[in-house]
């Protein structure tokens, strides 16, 4: 989930560092509120739904037990043999968990399920339930739609987190017997082939990075230069489709299905920065910057085509049919992050901001046991023909690769914060936390206090500092108009423009410098060559997007038959019916009224808190 | 195909009745240079992919020979257990085509594929290649996808072509057979089933018409009455893709798969109109009304979802992932013609107008041996990677329903033309034509003339008529905003409204009526309810929709750069390369110029003519 502390002899060459899991706590406000929620509702939620759905019978299964695999957990016929990564994801969920602080209930529960993939693993390392309980146990007949090194890839980073966190290496004994047994087969002195869902090659990584093994590596690095010489073939929905149209080094554009491009791409980053291939490293940064500028959705959603869960074409981005899986979301949120600590640049980590609280987080209910899969901008309140209930958030999917997905994100998050490098420390991401981080071999300390996202101002005092001078380096979002930092040691207020406001300095401790950032409602035009919205305006505040949602309108009056009004101003407003400082915005409207158009003010919620008051109509986007 | 004249002792209960195929003939013009293409390229063009894709070589192996079963004619994996019915499609094309002249070469491709048809039959009556050859011959073990009911569904409609239009019942005996087996295993006797793909319900009353054995109408109330029952399941889409969701007559609007709704929306008017069942009647009639308003896309074409080739929301009409299936639009005219039939509202004549000249046509290239399946309003200059070639128009399908589906339609236009009553003769879509009807139990002649839709002029002129009085009516297109006739015997020019223009009148030979349909070009505002195209204008003269494309703009100017100038008004402008009389459209644009935004005009083309020009870039909706 994460680039980490490290064992290779050599040190990737990444830009900046991450801290490691213990160096960073968020320790109040609306992001620890929504890591409270994760480990209290909806990681325990998640294991029954284990239970329920099959993931942890199918392991008891392939471990010699008696039953029905269930390989279909709905009536649609569709098969899904990737379940182990739920069982996976759900497991690094606990890992950083567990690290964060002790919990009895979760440690069973986890102890349980490892339990499980040990005694489902092969003598021959081999480990998949599908394959070894409704296959003939051969591996990789079918590496195109099989998942195998998926969900191995998934076991990985799953013993990765374990490890880190926590010291505990039993799922790194089975992932190493795993990954070595892939090692054999599809390494250099065995066949030829790639898994049609990326996501092994960031895995390998990180397996060498803990093991200091480097055949891992190398397997990566072999992964990824095979893709695109058409070993997938062209399946149901193009080579694209699995980015084995092109090799991963010439593609100039994403393509296909999001998550799978995502996941390749991280994976591509970890090899390029272990091995500094800058040529790989730079078609990942092309192909990030293109998918930026023309293929994301305002609320960092990305993917615009149900039918093959793809990027569309170039400013192809329908608000109502926005596919933006929750998953594609998280998985631009790791690709940010390793482009963040690979380049340094800022706007790396403004991606990860927008889609964290955008696009990820409307990926849970705000109680935490309901999840979305898809994160539309816009739902209709006269829809298509479905029956009851459909349309709201469920409580897990017959493929449900989101929610241990998000689980596993909103546990590591803290990771996501800050970096350090041998020059000082680098905050990314605004939360209350307290941070510590290497710089030069000595230990630097911070206490960072905001309100962040309802507040603009953040205060960062230094706990503990080396004697020599080392820089503070504190990221202005690409939003904000208008910030200015003060401090430290009675240094006046002076405005800093988006990037990284740096701040080099001999520190004492005691130091503290406050960051105001101003948090104005502002009203977004989209871009014009974005067909589906056009004649349209969105509002944002902060790093958060807004949208309407009927729940906040006059009985009896439809979403649809509303317009911006222009000549008002929309206005911040608390919605403590939302959660404990939750700012929702007034929206001045012109809808139908008895005598004709009539003016009215609606209140906008912040995106991400959407769908929890039933299933009615939503837009992010205003027909002005 | 087409409701005809019939052999059941009671007469159905339309409000007007069909002409027969002998007795419509399109002389010359647009329609009958559309139906020189399908009869001299299209359908012998079909023959040969027929050949070459497996449907012919299936029926072999069905009939005993050896060989390989090709049901997945592409590359995808997906299995299509259809393919029959592309040949039936096919057959039933041949049937009128050799009613309206003979062909000694079509006549011995189709003796070939009646052989082959006729071998493939088991003793007891059942037809199907796939079950026979791939399955275990065992019928109807998945009526959700084995499309069997289907196929036999298009073997009866291309055996009542070829009786009706030549007196050949080689195909009648085997679609008997074939009926009559379903309706031991499937009619009151036996089980009860519906297939997942609607078709066999019209075929059915087809066949009691043309037999006058009422176990077919029986078993086609049968089959509607059994669906909403929730026996076809959920499948991969849930029940509203098959129209299982509600019974036929509860469901409100049309749902899912928009194919298949047709499909069983023309079985339910022909059942309803053979039992006098006004209910249901009223149900297909409400479902088209709320389908017209909310759902249908400019050109006609009719599902907005790629994923399950579906209808969309209401307003949900994106148009560069507009589906609009070919089929769906030919679907569409049937489903029209039906409710024209059998209330004799003209505006059902609009619609099938409406997707004829637009959304139908659209899926042949000019040349008659390119199809298209999918027809978008929009295609972007710059795309999602696609292999070479791909977008563009194909010479066949892996599944090929649209092509034959074409063939058959076309072949089969001048059925659409006219109707008659016992009061007179109605025309409702408008070409050179020779019609005979048939008034009262006496003969009516007319000699049509027209260089519609380029020109609005249609001359009407007596040829053969009793000597009692009877009502000539002409249908007023619904997008008439000026419309004068004029005669007969020197009757000055008077203003007509868009409905039916109704004449009666003591007819004499010779007498001469002039509709004259004014042409403006028309600039379209949409709904604004349609989100997609908010902001947009879109051009239309006469039935004709029209789009950019950027095969007409200056070398280096991209489409998407091009804005609606409402300073200037577009004019009717010929467009010879197109074909003869071809009437194009110049559009006042702004776009970029070297000095900033500059004036520009750019040549539109009829929609139907659009990607004849390689795979350039198109719009419908013109910003503004």
């Amino acid at each position: 989930m994460t680039t980490e502390a490290r064992r290779t002899e050599e040190p990737a060459r990444t830009r900046l560092r991450p801290l490691g899991p213990g160096q960073a706590r968020i320790v109040g406000g609306f992001l620890a509120e929504r890591q409270r929620v994760n480990r209290e509702a909806t990681i325990p939620h998640g294991f029954e739904q284990l239970g329920r759905a099959g993931p942890l019978d199918n392991l008891r299964l392939a471990a010699g037990g008696d039953g029905r695999y269930r390989a279909r957990a709905d009536t649609s016929g569709a098969t899904f043999p990737f379940l182990d990564s739920d069982v996976y994801k759900w497991l690094e969920a606990v890992g950083w968990e567990l690290g964060r602080g002790p919990d009895p209930g979760l440690a069973a529960a986890a102890d349980q399920a490892i339990g499980l993939v040990a005694a489902a693993q092969r003598p021959d390392g081999y480990l998949n339930s599908y394959v070894q309980v409704v296959g003939d146990g051969t591996p990789y007949r079918d590496l195109a739609w099989g998942h195998e090194l998926y969900c191995i890839g998934h076991l990985i980073q799953a013993a990765v987190a374990w490890h880190r966190a926590l010291d505990d290496d039993r799922l790194l004994a089975i992932a190493v017997r795993a990954a070595d047994r892939i090692e054999r087969d599809l390494g250099p002195a065995g066949r030829e082939g790639v898994d049609g869902h990326p996501n092994i090659e960031m895995a390998l990584v990180e397996l060498t990075r803990v093991t200091g093994d480097k055949r891992y590596l190398a397997l990566a690095a072999r992964l990824l230069d095979l893709r695109g010489r058409g070993l997938l073939g062209e399946g149901r929905f193009g080579a694209a489709y699995w980015q084995d149209h092109l090799p991963v080094r010439e593609a100039a554009t994403v393509a296909g299905h999001a998550v799978r491009q995502l996941y390749l791409d991280c994976g591509a980053v970890d090899v390029a920065v272990e091995l500094g291939d800058e040529a790989l490293l730079a078609a990942v940064r092309r192909r990030f910057e293109e998918m930026a500028a023309t293929r994301a959705y305002l609320t960092g959603g990305l993917g615009s085509r149900h039918r093959d869960e793809a990027f569309g074409d170039p400013f192809e981005l329908p608000p109502d049919r926005a596919y933006a899986e929750t998953c594609a979301a998280i998985a631009s949120v790791m690709l940010g992050w390793r482009l963040l600590l690979a380049t340094g640049e800022a706007r790396y980590a403004d991606a990860v901001e927008r889609a964290l609280y955008n696009g990820v987080l409307s990926g849970v209910s705000l109680g935490g046991t309901r999840f979305f899969y898809v994160n539309p901008l816009q739902r209709r309140t006269h829809r298509a023909w479905e029956p009851p209930g459909h349309g709201e958030r469920a409580p897990w999917y017959p493929c449900a690769c989101c929610p241990p997905n998000l689980m596993r994100l909103l546990s590591s998050w803290q990771q996501y914060l800050a970096s350090s490098d041998d020059g000082g420390v680098q905050l990314h991401q605004y939360a209350s936390a307290d941070l510590e981080a290497e710089v030069a071999g000595e230990a630097v300390r911070l206490a960072v206090r905001s309100g962040y996202p309802w507040d603009g101002r953040v205060t960062v005092e230094v706990t503990q500092t080396p004697g020599r001078p080392w820089t503070l380096s504190l990221r202005v979002p690409g939003w904000s108009r208008s910030a200015t930092l003060s401090g430290p040691a009675g240094a006046g207020p002076r405005s800093a423009g988006p990037g990284a406001a740096e701040l080099p300095r001999r520190w004492a401790v005691g130091d503290t410098v406050t960051l105001e950032l101003d948090l104005p409602v502002r009203v977004t035009e989209p871009d014009p060559r974005v067909d589906a919205v056009r004649g349209c305006v969105a509002l944002e505040r902060g790093p958060l997007v807004y949208c309407l949602e009927s729940a906040d309108l006059p009985p009896g009056t439809e979403l649809e038959a509303l317009r911006w009004d222009p000549g008002r101003a929309p206005a911040a407003a608390p919605r403590p019916d939302l959660g404990e400082a939750v700012v929702g915005i007034a929206v001045p409207l012109v809808g139908p009224g008895p005598d004709g158009p009539a003016a009215l003010s609606a209140g906008a919620v912040p995106y991400f808190a959407w769908a929890n008051r039933g299933a009615g109509a939503m837009r992010v986007w205003i027909p002005r």
